[in-house]
């Protein structure tokens, strides 16, 4: 493998894949099943995430809280949309 | 990446946003859904918090408990809102 | 064993058969028994998954939602399902 | 920083606060709801408890078993009240 | 003791019994009580399994679903039956 | 801190009591609130418990099973209780 | 201390009862409260057990599986019974 391969590779690795979404979109789903949609400051390795303009929303979809800054502990998260699903 | 960049990111990761929430109100939700609000005093990197002037609230908002000073072990966090909303 | 030999098995290992079905349909079953189907595009070590055109499926194999490009914290899965049974 | 501002955040972070609790009463929540009251002997940095005079209290706060001298694990503490909410 | 002895302890130790087990049929039974039956191809020492053939049976040991080439997380794994009785 | 100071405070961390208990009698509650009496022969920093002439009690107090010598593993752990209130 | 109590000290410890305990009849307690009886071929420091003619018992005593050779996952063992206990 090339290094320019490797590189290519690592830049899809889950993790990196987050760290490219960082100041866009994003939709949260937590193992409770709520979910949390904003913005993507920042997120670390453990998958802390640190979201500003920040909904809670119900399994329904409703939005059930206004959060704004929020930091959410990483052994919670389900998964994390990315990309235009997360903008619905 | 220069390091003033480097510097402008590192602060936005989340553990450091709880270290600059520190002496500021925030509201802790824990993953049984209580709720703590209260004046952050210090955080560690495992989210372990120490509050002053904290209450405990239910799901729906009330007042359940005055706790003043309090240790929170981070392995319960679901998320903590910093900002605005924190205040209310 | 042999260089070869030691290759051959090392291939097998669980994680390196996830490693191959990179770019791969798979079928994704999480500990609370929802399903997640989608084109691989990276797993790492924690089996944190990257997927791309991802459905999440209800346990009776029903579509539930279109997630796109998600990232699945590794925590949560049960198992992956790999080759002919991940394309139903 | 100066040494002794750092010297004054390190005595405030979420450990060193359980440190300084110690010959003092608190009362620990389990992740269980269940409380223990008591005079804390002793701490460590897994939040493991050492305490005297221990007793049990439901969720409503009656007293429910005199406990003693009893070491608490750690990885059942929801919070540790400290200071004057923590004499009632 | 000798290094054959030593030699003979440390191949009846539980994860060099997996190990003795690749190749074979086995029954996996996870901590849902969901049971996994399928030929073992590998696993590693966290007890990450890689089947070939696997078929999912309900708790009364009727199947459920077949999968096939699947890897399963081992985290999940309750116990997992080696020899003669993996066989029925 | 002289060292004498230090030696006495180490001597009251809750795994250096676990150790003093050794030879005693100890009340084990696990967090499936099932409690475990009986001589605690050893212990380690995992809070692993190696108990003799154990019984099961139920959460009435009610005798539900003599297991005699047993070793219970630590992550089961609520409290363990020493001294006098072991002993009933 | 001397050498000769230090051996006799760590031979009594949790882990080192249950290597003790190798080509003797165990019951092993599960968090989910099944039990498993067999002939315990060996242990690792992660209560990881290789069983044989080992049996699955339902709560109140009664055979419901023959399991034959099995690895139980250490992380589900609630407790273990040793010595007489076990020859029930």
């Amino acid at each position: 493998m090339s290094q320019a391969q490797a590189n290519s590779t690592m830049g899809k690795r889950p993790l990196m894949a987050l760290q490219r979404a960082i100041n866009m979109q994003v939709r949260v789903r937590l193992k409770n099943m709520l979910e949390y949609r904003g913005r993507l400051i920042n997120v670390d390795s453990y998958m802390n995430l640190f979201l500003d303009e920040a909904f809670e929303h119900q399994k329904d979809g409703r939005v059930s809280e206004k959060l704004g800054r929020v930091v959410i502990r990483g052994n919670n998260v389900l998964y994390i949309v990315l990309g235009d699903e997360a903008l619905i």
